[in-house]
């Protein structure tokens, strides 16, 4: 009898799952349809890349940003809007770099742009001969006999064999973030960078750097890729040929500016949290669209979403456009500071900013074995969505400080092949963003969020 | 004993399994890496769109295309390089479109192209009234009375919500198709059709149609899905609204032209063989990027990647550059026509005609239960490369007449969402195509072609 018994037990057990699965499809279904037949998020889109453009954490521009998605997500219908104070590293480019390649008597004119967070050169520029280097190891090798009153060349391209560009852009990092710091240990005078773009064109690609205590702070800039190979085929053929550029930056004091967040109150446990975000600043540059406009429309639709079908969440939703990303990250940790003091219990955390391409499915980072294979079990709901990865990894900047409080941290995957011939680059705009790609990831984030409300982690 | 032996010869065939496993995924990993990190595809395509451009069969251009192809195959080290003549429809659009919306006595000019196949009107255009329908059914329950004299509007928009955008393009796709046979049918004059795409933009879309016989001819042409919008809403407010087009173009006399196929000689069963193959034509108004230069890139990749790593197939490998997909698939039915009278026996056919975005997998046609089981058991060499999706149907409109000769067809699979962006308008061009993109599915194809000749299907 007992196994007869765990038989019809089994048997009921699985018609109830399939049932809920059904059900969970048709909802999914909706929020597909809903999206890709009258969605927001492309023209949320186009508002904040055209009109409002380049805002970086500190300018008027992210002021303006902030104001918008205040407006913005009140019209969408959230409960409650607020925002959240923090102080804001205040960095500006100033004019317009200048920089070339000095052959002689030629001068060849190279794009390029300051690294965010670099100083200025002096007024007049600073120009000398050019050390081409892949690494920290050879830079060191070579030391202060060789670098010393040089400007240092970082050549080390991303590695096109990696499948996940990502990946690649983590292997090629450390010379934007600390290529300065090692080259003033060697005596240098100044760093430029090949830009980190897996992409040949005439773009720069700006990005944070750090200064390093205890070294003098001496000029870094990036130069395009197709002026990297410019400038290293040149050397090959004369190895006295000098860099030249000017960068007028500098560093203000710190500024005040916001988060923005948007509630839909929890219907059954509304102290109980889910976060649902991107990041509003962006480069000065760019229009940032797939950095992080494309995660800022995406995070909003999801919660147009939810009003429009009536989905009455258990948890209360919180959508956050975090700001200074890009040079601080100071509205991730002040967002995780407030939620510690508060005692706000954050189950989990989507971050969308891997740009606004079709959806290929989330990275989980910070959850039990059983939670892990739980959300692993919705991928049947996700495959007729083309998503079909949901792994370990993943989560995002601006979510990574809720991490200690025990919070899941899920980061949004789109497809990666696009992403870095526009990221922290000028032609980061508006109509590089495919409508469907994006809406495609709003309609995937806003059923993992459904779904792992309803069934919790 | 003998449960003991089978054990035993469980783990020695999974042992072997295992370590066949191992080396192929070190020959795909290999294919991948020489793509992307010095694949040929993406200079070549830039040589076929920007230096020939839109070459439609029976064009001057067709004919460069076919010149340029055999170069290139022999320049990559095909053993052989051969022509196919096949005769092509030949029909010229001639002198630009014009149309205009009428309201009153204002005009509003709309972007209109004739569609593939069509008759011209009258050298001075037609003028009519407009009628608007989404369907045929709709037209014929309007019928003569209404309809006769006018110009018929067809304006059913692709459905947003298909994933699969292919899928919204085939249940669009018989307004263009056969929309003046039917408006011909109720005594229409005129047939403009809303552009097969799914952006909202200014661009029309043209393609190919076919008169029935027995019907008056009447000309038919594309507008854009702006302009469809705006016309719409114009006869929403004015149903007196007028339409005017001009069109210029004239069907000729079929004109020589050629099939390109280049080979590499099987090792074991050379008289065994596999395509690999796309459209070396494409419409007259675009650079043919990703319809389909992509596909003839990727193809001719797969020959010099198998070169450059120096994998030597059992069955003869041919790429062929096929001419005449968009209006008449006469390259197609050639091709088939000769392996059959040449008995040439094709285990399997493969085309890339989904455009040149990154791969999602391969739909697999005609195979038998046990073959398609034995393909999709590949699927775990893909995953590491974001292929996931080996599914039933597929294969390709040039490859398709070898269907009847018991050849299986496949057809390459990329991410659908951009494709009706460009399909068959003058943006279909080469900067729109992502170089990694394009790599991923050269590669990607190359390693299946790997794998279906190493093991037989
Ligand atoms: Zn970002
Ligand atoms: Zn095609």
């Amino acid at each position: 009898m007992k196994k007869k018994y765990s038989f019809i037990t089994t048997l009921l057990l699985s018609a109830t799952l399939s049932q809920a699965q059904t059900a969970d499809s048709v909802v999914v279904k909706k929020l597909y349809d809903a999206t890709l037949s009258h969605g927001q998020s492309y023209e949320w889109l186009r508002q904040l890349t055209t009109q409002i453009g380049g805002r970086l954490a500190g300018s008027a521009n992210a002021a303006k940003a902030v104001q918008w998605g205040k407006n913005v997500l009140e019209q969408a219908g959230a409960d409650r809007v607020f925002l959240q104070d923090v102080m804001v590293p205040h960095w500006e480019r100033g004019a317009k770099e200048e920089a070339y390649i000095v052959v002689g008597k030629q001068k060849i004119t190279v794009p390029l742009l300051a690294l965010g967070g670099s100083i200025a050169t002096p007024k007049k520029g600073i120009q000398a001969e050019v050390i081409e280097v892949q690494n920290f190891q050879e830079l060191r090798a070579l030391g202060k006999e060789k670098c010393e009153g040089k400007i240092i060349f970082f050549n080390r391209p991303m590695d096109a064999t990696k499948i996940n560009t990502f990946e690649a852009y983590g292997g090629a990092g450390d010379q934007r973030r600390s290529g300065a710091n090692e080259a003033s240990k060697v005596g240098a005078i100044g760093v430029i960078i090949r830009s980190l773009s897996n992409t040949l064109n005439d773009y720069p690609h700006t990005g944070s750097m750090q200064y390093a205590t205890g070294v003098p702070l001496i000029p870094a800039g990036a130069i395009s890729t197709n002026a990297a190979e410019l400038l290293s085929k040149t050397l090959k053929e004369n190895p006295k040929t000098q860099f030249f550029f000017k960068q007028n930056c500098e560093t203000l004091d710190d500024a005040p500016s916001h988060n923005v967040v948007a509630e839909i109150k929890g219907s059954e446990k509304p102290d109980e949290y889910i976060v649902v975000g991107g990041h509003l600043d962006s480069w000065d540059v760019a229009q940032g669209a797939h950095d992080d406009g494309t995660g800022i429309a995406q995070s909003m639709e999801v919660l147009r979403l939810f009003k429009e079908l009536g989905i009455r969440p258990k948890r209360t939703i919180r959508i956050v456009l975090f700001m200074n990303e890009e040079n601080g990250n100071r509205g991730g940790i002040k967002y995780a500071e407030l939620a510690k003091q508060n005692n706000e219990k954050h189950i989990f955390a989507l971050e969308s900013d891997s740009g606004g391409f079709t959806p290929k499915g989330f990275g989980i980072q910070g959850a039990a074995a059983s939670v892990f294979e739980k959300i692993q079990g919705y991928k049947s709901l996700f495959a007729p969505y083309g998503l079909h990865e949901i792994e370990r990894g993943g989560g995002g900047v601006d979510i990574g400080p809720l991490g200690p409080q025990g919070t899941v941290l899920i980061g949004f995957k789109p497809d990666s092949q696009r992403y870095f011939e526009y990221h922290h680059a000028s032609n980061d705009k508006f109509d590089t963003v495919n409508q469907r790609e994006l809406e495609l990831g709003a309609a995937s984030i806003a059923s993992l969020v459904y779904l792992l409300d309803k069934y919790g982690l």
